[in-house]
């Protein structure tokens, strides 16, 4: 990223390591749609010359001195979300907050991301995972941020065993909502989205019911099917600021609505999010509202490894379109900007 | 209430008692913002000829044949908000959302309220407390709504000991707000209002600071106050609907927002409630919104009376204008909707 | 029950039906292990001539005047723990309490069960649920109590994604607390136990490890297999009052221990459940120790069906012996207190 | 501590202080109980010449390079619990157990105590707080494990507004857990003790009911004074193995049992932790077994440092005997060994 709205390749320093980092090359990359926010909508705000990327692989290139469990050669799991684990908001039990709003999350965002030759990693010991034997290195790609952001969505959606679940927008992280949902013990999933490729892997990972905005509005149809009643919990994985409107409107009262959207953009000269008053039980029908960042670290990474190791959920039906070769990241990128229909997630891999 | 915009005297057969139910006789009653939202804002739609209130101590005049722990005569505690305790969404968790929407929020909603003669209580057994002796009708008629109520603000908040907390309004609700955010261990408490008759009580129920819209913007205030840190929980009792950009600005990545305001009106067209974009971190800077109704049924109201008892927190400061005889009604309504400087709340005793 | 350690038919009186009660007559039956606990170990005190059987479907044959959702002629699930919903410990959050410990649970403890040609359910409105069309008998005996019971030891375990469980024993409970671990979004889960039958349905239902006390002692297999660090959350499904040291000494620092093991005996004079100081971390390592009792109720039983009809799991391979016809009765309990290798649970299916 | 049994002074070397760590000299000291468990009774194994003492307040004299919030003659507060905060137990989120069992807990345990002229705090940042203005130190070193470890008690008994809890013992865990329980918004409070000095704070500190045993079996005397109930929740904060049988006992099915005790010995040959088979409701009478070790940090100090400076809760009555001069720490240490009655805590003021 040149500044918003320009993107090229630049030549910088390799980055140094401190005594509990890592320097690490890519193994695997994959482009985000919040790379996208950032550079054509601007979302965080102005950057300059700043390398993009947050979802990789990697291989161990350097370690400090006190890096104790990791050393060069090491094949990683590398997550978007790098907390420092030792900071206030850590402690306080948000590490995906530590240093501030969204502050865990440094690649491409607080320092330079992970589509370079060479990236940093703070705190090795906490923040990488080891890469599994016989892991695929397109599901692998998937755990750093689509599985952790995907799988919160279904945490925070607090969803009890038999729980009726929709989950909004069926993009790659949506389409984790939806396995994270499964995994959580829900029973029926309304999974809103067209595209047919998404929809494939929507049924795959558990979704018992398709919406589409073109049978009608989604809300009502989501009602319909509940008799009235909506559903328990509302996972929000995509859409502009008016998909809170819908969230809330087919929630029960008495519900969740767990937001994992990145709002690029808000609506009017306020930058508002609306909520719908009386959707929302004029403020006291028992529908909470929860939000999160990706968590990271390296327990994280583990315990994502495990489900995928042991066949909970397999990451790589997301995984449409593989490119060889570092040098073709930027196709990459653009097509996470065009998304054409058969698209859900552009894979990198990068021979080492 | 007649209709909305106005209130007058109506009379009506004495309602009839079911088996699991009590018919009950006011000793005291307290008007609430909510039945000035009611009738004068149409917040919940209309009503024709409704009896209003829903905050009453009152005797057993009746009890159904199934009824086994009151009778005639009980001095009791009516909670604002009386469950169908065995329907389904009080069995999924949410009692006070029993049959739709606030569904369990009966009295002066979907059905007459307390201030009558005698009105009808829906599962006596699982819905009336007895009125502890000793303790003083002002101080009790404050449990129905106000305790509960606020006290849910901070239940919700999920304040930790120490923790950091603002309260945005200090009406009675608000006042509450302070008290149980006290009682649930909060450090530093903010209170936002300007009335001095408030101010006086929010610093007996623990509030640490005072702020005022008349010293600046109370977002930055607080922020201030907290070397830009913001808050770890916000309980929202009071303002329109733009109370919610304050209340997500003035809270930390990572905290609480507990909505205990009942909106009465919303923005714009569409009756939005506006969220900033910014402020809620781009919808993932772990910022939860709760919201709930007051929790009603007899336990709670045991409870509550267990933490006045044991003298954990006196309502009876709230009690600013005492009215003598059940025809005073009006007129302590009349006040409520009218809101002079001294007043926190009105109560009218009645004779029995 | 004629009394403890003897059994036999006899004649009763078709029990009354109360306003809000059923009176339903049997589908499906299944005894349980506490129907033997209860008879064969005396563990719930004496009782004297009471019907035993607490897992049914059945068919509606008279509802009370206040019953509204069900009617004469309608195939229910009966759950096997019928609160009374509007009583002081529900309204606690503890509906399987209800009216004192285990109150909750009253077929074949405090009244008759349902191993009878009509047997009655309380509230029936709060406590039957509608048996879904195309759900074999088979699949839906085991909702009462097996994956109620074995579901809810996942639950308590507070299992995050990708955590590693332990279940210990592999009877129906054990299977439904594995099914309900892979559910809750496990990653690793080890089974204790040795009979074939249930093995193949423990790695059908997401165990990935079995263990048995034939290989060695198997906290010490589990250790070893974890890397020394002991497992994320135990669920506890059987076994004697020692099974507990193994629960806690196979738990990490920092970890549930759910129990769902109904014990039928102590030891000792004392009648003891005995922990282990030091691996209990002297009481101060973070290993929390979770009980409940079955969770009933209507809510309950319609999430569970939910599981079931979406094909999250299937419960009828546990139905391993199928009798046909009321008459087989006994010969069903039998086989439940025998225990052969090949059982998992027997079933009776009733000609209506 | 020379070994079991033995105590006295020993010469060492002043401890090196990596680049995160500090070097603090003793401001106040207090020695603990489970010095004199680990000193007298072993309980957690040989110890060689290790220095005793976990609590303590002090002034930096050495920070490591990396060290950004705290230079020398800084005033702080030491928890007795230091964990490794970006280790895999605070990454599960359990600090208290990085590292192994009880692993955060370092001084007096796993390397030398804070009774030196020089101690060693490692992640300083993470782990010391500045002591507030204005704070006394006799107030002060109650913070780093008395508040800590018995307000824990009270979080983890999960108590609601109003409820009935009883904390056992009374001694300064224990009057902190009473403390605990009333800022968590207990209602009734019951403190089973005997001595004056104790009863004289427990009281101050919101218990409402003193039980002793000279008065005939507590567990009876609380069952009578409820009812038959029971309560809500139980804080054990003393006594031995034993004790658990009581705690167990005299909850409600449906409540918590919250231990803070520190077992240092167990019964018979197999070191056993009791818990009664009837009691504890076969083992599914929902009570919840809660276990935890003194949370530790430095936003838990900060935390409980609110909680004094806004007057929520007074430590210094409990500091009866203040001793100055370090030279007389052992009297204190022995002090703390024999109990005399007048006792709730002894502490050393160091002149600096």
């Amino acid at each position: 990223m040149l500044k918003i709205g320009e993107i090229g390749w630049i030549e910088k320093d390799r980055p140094a390591c401190g005594p509990r980092d890592a320097i690490v090359k890519p193994l695997a990359l994959a482009p985000c749609t919040s790379d996208v926010h950032t550079v054509w909508e601007g979302a965080i705000g102005e950057r300059h010359n700043m390398i993009l990327g947050h979802e990789a692989l990697g291989i161990v290139d350097e370690v400090g001195s006190e890096v104790r469990d990791f050393k060069p050669g090491d094949r990683v799991i590398v997550p978007a979300i790098t907390p420092d684990w030792d900071s206030e908001a850590a402690l306080r039990g948000f590490p995906s907050q530590t240093g501030g709003p969204l502050g865990g999350w440094k690649f491409s965002n607080f320092k330079d991301g992970v589509f370079a030759e060479f990236f940093h990693v703070n705190l090795a010991d906490s923040n990488l995972a080891h890469l599994p034997e016989g892991m695929s290195l397109e599901a692998g790609v998937m755990l750093p941020d689509m599985l952790s952001t995907g799988f919160m969505g279904a945490e925070n959606a607090k969803i009890e065993f038999g729980a009726t679940v929709a989950v909004l927008g069926i993009g790659p992280v949506g389409l984790c909502g939806i396995a994270g949902a499964r995994l959580g013990g829900a029973g029926r999933i309304f999974a809103v989205g067209t595209r047919p490729a998404a929809i494939k892997v929507a049924k795959e990972y558990g979704a018992t019911d398709i919406v589409s905005y073109k049978e009608g509005n989604t809300v009502e149809q989501i009602l319909n099917a509940t008799g009235g009643a909506g559903v328990d919990a509302v996972i929000v994985a995509g859409g502009g600021a008016e998909v809170m409107m819908d969230a809330i409107n087919v929630a029960k009262p008495g519900s969740v609505i767990s937001n994992i959207n990145y709002f690029g953009q808000g609506i009017g000269d306020e930058d508002l999010i609306p909520l719908p008053r009386v959707g929302w039980g004029f403020g006291i029908a028992d529908k909470t509202l929860m939000t999160g960042l990706c968590p990271g670290g390296r327990v994280r990474m583990e315990r994502l490894a495990e489900v995928v190791t042991h066949g909970r959920m397999d990451p790589s039906p997301m995984a449409t379109h593989v490119f060889k070769g570092f040098d073709r990241l930027e196709e990459a990128l653009l097509l996470m900007k065009e998304k054409p229909r058969d698209l859900i997630k552009p894979v990198v891999l990068v021979e080492q």
